[in-house]
């Protein structure tokens, strides 16, 4: 793109046009081909970093298309996937791996880590794991070092402190929580560090399928702590990244 | 009306009367006429117990009416009153008291202490201080022994831990909060003892007037832990004082 | 753990080690090493206490594994147990037992009745059945006498003035009902015993699965009610049984 | 309009038009000429019927020019009328009365008692009286013979046991409660008439404006229980009127 | 019950007992023994009323137990039947029909036709079908004179008011409308007579389930509209025949 | 119809009946039968225009018979068609087509292009295309140029200005997004076109199956934008079609 | 901003600068400063076409320093104005107009009239007059004919028919309802010409503040309805206009 | 605390004391005793930094002597304060700041600018502005480079783009928005920078103070972006600085 303006340009400087027609032309040029750095970043970005696919709510022929119309050297991380359609997408693409408890396919290697602190992903119960792991392995791709402490949750709050030193070591810590949602308050009351509160839909009766988890959290009286969609452990594996990338 | 069942009964032991009328008068004696006992207890319990009167949403008149047509000698008790309705009541009831924190006017004289063990009353933060009063006062009145431990809200769990000799010793721990509603998840998950949560309508935003809060405590991962309505210190107080009478 | 400690101290008394060094290690200790008391509870409390585990939502492959890791000599309860399930879980625990209406899995014995009064287990309706069987098992299990009342509903009231000497007579009463709840209500109006009330996702249309129930019974005006989340009959079993306990 | 129409068929039968012409003539007028029944219908029922003027929302100014506008004969009524309107009203309609608790204005005579039975107008506490009084004098000025029962609310069931004579004597009940709104499925559970349901928005925390009522009353399993709007007091008892005036 | 009373009172009659004693006992008889019309009017009604059987939330052999169980003469109904459970019930009653499209089971036989009026069931879209059905076969089971309108939905308004002589004639009209559920506003916009509305769970998107019509409905400016719960055709159709049997 | 208004009247220029006559004769013809105009106006609407059945919530019976009833020369369109429908459909109409993503069967011929302009229908993600297509065949069946640009999500918005010529252009816009569906607001702020938003149920958690993005394009700030129900996709093509066409 | 282009452009031309340099500048020109068309279209619009200011929430200093600031020709138009705030107006810019029952403020003129067709803005009740008010004047204000028809709820429809020529004859028409918000559906049944709904506040209990209307309008079934957020009736006005004005 | 601790280390070491009797002292000795580093960590904290007061919810005596009460050397920082209440504390307090549009008294100095980069905040509407200046003034307290983008709305978002090289260098970015919400989607599709979004409860109709936002908000599908609470201005800019201090 930047050659058609470079020869727009040359072409005016060479008397072989007009200001009035090199006006006219640049007015219509698609909007991105005036935007070089932004391209330049988001070729770059796309070259060292995952573009993720969401597999829920697609179907099997949606995404190997999508995996097959890529043609970037970096990773490529599909989330929600179940394990039938990871075996299908490993037969257009054989080096896919799959993390099963994440739910996360992953073609091309993992970015290496460059991330200068380390990533605790807390996790209250056993039905909170998958969005715990899709966290915790989202944040590993992009080049992080990450810890897990599961199982650690508020009923049992004396489990918590006993960890407390890893609590403080951590540089971002993800807290994953379902039913009441209190993990994070806890959490962001002890540490220093960011707390990015996940809300799961893991509870029954009144739970509403996360909403009692996510209001919990948002109205959180602990500073330091901000909060994303239910269940979505991608994004806060995601934002812890890039604050540990910095 | 135990007097009227007397004399039918009376009438037909001596003759004046046949079984067929008898049954048929006591077919149409008012129902409750025929339940002696618990007329009794009702009356027995109105003696040394507390009648309440929520005073939000009555007007003045109202009140001092129904103050005023009581014709009990135990104590009266009127809930969420304000200073004016307290003055007015004083006009008609010079022994009134009024607990202003509380917003409870007491006419009458405290039920002496017979609980057998403590009523704590936890609370998180100076907004919450109303609610946790109501339930503090209305314990006291009601014969038990209260203690009081305010502003230990989850932001700063460490002083809570500090005062869990307090929290061990409590015969039944009432825990009153707003914002995120995660106190009561947390003692609960530290003590044995039944615990009663009251949400409160502190907070902004999604709080939602208290819904926040009452979802979290809904949701409690922590067993041993019943909830009450929001902002609802009196249900707290009367609850507990019932457990611990017992 | 208090060996560790024990150990540490013996060495500063013995001149092994200085005061320096002794505060330095107690500070990383880990945190409960130190609460020595509540850890002895807490084995205490395992022993002669059933720790739950909560099926739904956990695969059958988890639960067996939670269930063979547990080395207590006590008694193991697993709710919301499908009858596939518990045959998995016979599989690797011969002793198991199995509550059908309540989903309940017990590997052990129930504690003997301890309790001082009885629990009374008053439903609305055929459907609320198997959450009221949740709470009358847990009651048996923690050591209660427990009675059941059973279909006692609403549009026919007079069924449950039939019944008002078992409700006058009982120590607790957990009053279990989807459709509109408002049993509770009427219970609590009746009796002067704590009254746990347990709204069921019973209904249709505008029940919202059990939040219509829910609103009812924490909006009761009857006072001497708590309330425990949707379908929650374990809570409420546990919560009876720790007040008849005392 | 009938006149029009007439004039029309008679020059057409007087041969001073055509068939064609009185096709096209029809066809373009206005729609309720034809429906001469309806209109008569509409004109009788607005002679011996109040014509209902909800003042809620209205300026007082748009109030009084609706009440000079009509030239009924007619009763005419104006519901959730202050008393401030009330007087307004009075300046230019001498005759206007006040009913203070219902907040009804009535210019005119009540209609005189046709009503085959009684309505029985029920409340549960003293906050729900205006929404009763309003279904009871709107039923009282559709001429029906109305009694009032309030003040037996849920927490006491027993004393509305006591009155149940008055509750089987009734044609038409009217059933008023806030909180948590159970006295409508107590009572259609008792009788045989049919019951009106009318939720109030009295009440606190999770009452949310009187849906916790509404909620309940729908889900209600006893029979022959209708519900209107939330406070909707003359919708009540305008329903209850035409059930006993037929 | 009354044999054991008469005796009682026998006793006393012929000195055998005393009137303390008697007080005594009558005070510890259950509370329906006393209630003896009470009694003879549910036998009645049993008798020639359907005993109603809502079989959604129960299994087949809960139904058929209860079905078993029945002693009475009257018919028996049971709704929400899917065709297999008919089958399963048809094989131990006999007599049983089905009414398909109400999901409606009935032993025995409708009573007959005893209501002054003509109840007419209005509905708006193919999908309103099945409520509107089990509205209108529990009026004809309840002796009830029943037409049907079907298919007049508010998106061709004009198709109503061809209709608008059987509307004007029916002695109640039952309204059962989903979507947007604006029907029942318009019909009682049009009519003098009761207006019973059912919303529908027929929609789709912001329809929530049946909510949207369920407000609309209590909402609607027109006086003379009540509200039963969403898809609730048996509620409808059992009040609309109280109100016509009156 | 007509012909027996025609009749009547010319009966009365016959001087065959008398003007009163004539008067009650027309007063009890439905009512549909005096808007002449309004009944031609719909047949003609019919046989151009697709009247459209809405099969979700059908049994393919239902759909077949609907089918089968039609006189119409017209087409006739069927939405929210699963294939198997489609194949059923086919058997009794043998010229049916299938449009599979858009869900939906057309039996005759689409009507021929005369919108003036071209309705641009742009989607926000993968999951959205069914709405988008079902949107965008409406639109076309109706007569209408249609453009497609989908896949141009929020969370790439420079994708949307690379594509600004063709959203200039368009005479109408239907833009139909899930998540969060910011899309409208947009595309809203850029244009001068009449847009139409269409919220779909594509998300998770918090998203509560299309409220989200119902509610931020109720919301929008974009002048210009107006809404149709979540996944109405037949809506919004239905509605760009009419201001396409005036 | 052209002539800033125009100069860089023509300094290339005449060889004083190089391309390079030329490309480096474009590159950091501000983005609006290459879409001249946009600007033109937008400063063009600006000069016909009222720029909106929406006072709600905005203090008075706010909105005379807006209306200050403004330095175009055009009309300024601002919505949601008290008396007050326009009377402060007045003083600074002592043309302007004030629309009392729309609560709008006019700077300068109305367009003149250029729409081809009628908006015609129908509503249900008094209460709804002001929004309906602010959708007519905007629609006046943008240059189109507009016709008001009020007080045509749905309670009584047969009034609304008896306009349906002027329903006919409108080019758009904006319908405007509380309550129960049915009136769109009637008037979408009855006309061709798109509709747009809006709901507005009025109504009391389970309306919820405009809720109920808009879920009735979203879920319409009459085809040809579109909505906007509560009680913008500025949004329809402007819809209406931009659809009226092509 | 340490003294204490160490007095009693000490007395072990000169054997004063037995091993034993140290446990037993050290088992009561409260929980944060033992926390050293914490506490230390605690203190140093509050030095150099905002302990700050909720000033919403609270009366003006109860800020007073919070304010009053204060220790400490650092500054102490008071959010949601009318200026009635910075006046109140002016006076006992005379070094107090107000930042008038922030609502935010300062007693004491501004932490010096240490973060590594800059906190961009941006934000929609006028309306807006009181929470974005509550984020941009806890940022500068707590000692960061804060620039301001305001009123760049999505409605106008090429607006937006003109600025794209401030959103490209900022560090972390704060972006606030009420109405629809969806400006923090479009940012976060343009930065690769953390995006905190904060939803303001600025709008009106089906925006329920805030909650169309915070939806919108929390269903993003650009990555990067996180959520806190409805108007929780001090929230963000307080996790903004955390990050921006690392």
């Amino acid at each position: 793109m930047l050659e058609r303006i470079r020869k727009i340009l040359e072409d005016l400087s060479q008397g072989k046009t007009s200001v009035d027609e090199v006006i006219l032309r640049l007015k219509f040029l698609p909007f991105e081909d005036l935007h070089f750095a932004k391209i330049d970043t988001h070729r770059e970005l796309r070259k060292d970093f995952p573009e993720v696919i969401l597999c829920e709510g697609k179907t099997t022929e949606q995404v190997i298309r999508i995996v097959e119309r890529y043609s970037t050297d970096g990773p490529i991380v599909a989330t929600r996937a179940t394990k039938d359609l990871y075996l299908s997408i490993k037969k257009v693409r054989g080096e896919a791996k799959y993390f099963e408890e994440a739910r996360i396919v992953l073609i091309g290697k993992m970015r290496k880590k460059t991330g200068k602190g380390t990533i605790l992903v807390v996790s209250g119960g056993t039905g909170d794991i998958p969005v715990a792991e899709e966290a915790a392995v989202i944040s590993e791709i992009m080049g992080n070092e990450v810890q897990r402490l599961y199982d650690v949750g508020v009923a049992g709050a004396h489990r918590l402190f006993a960890y407390r030193d890893r609590l403080f070591e951590a540089s971002v810590i993800i807290v994953v929580a379902g039913m009441e949602g209190a993990l994070p308050s806890i959490v962001g009351g002890m540490v220093s560090a960011p707390v990015i509160a996940v809300p799961t839909s893991v509870g029954y009766g009144a739970n509403f399928k996360g909403l009692s988890a996510l209001l919990t959290m948002l109205n959180t009286c602990a500073p330091g702590v901000v909060v994303v969609n239910i269940d979505n452990g991608f994004g806060a594996g995601y934002f812890a990244s890039i604050i540990n990338q910095r």
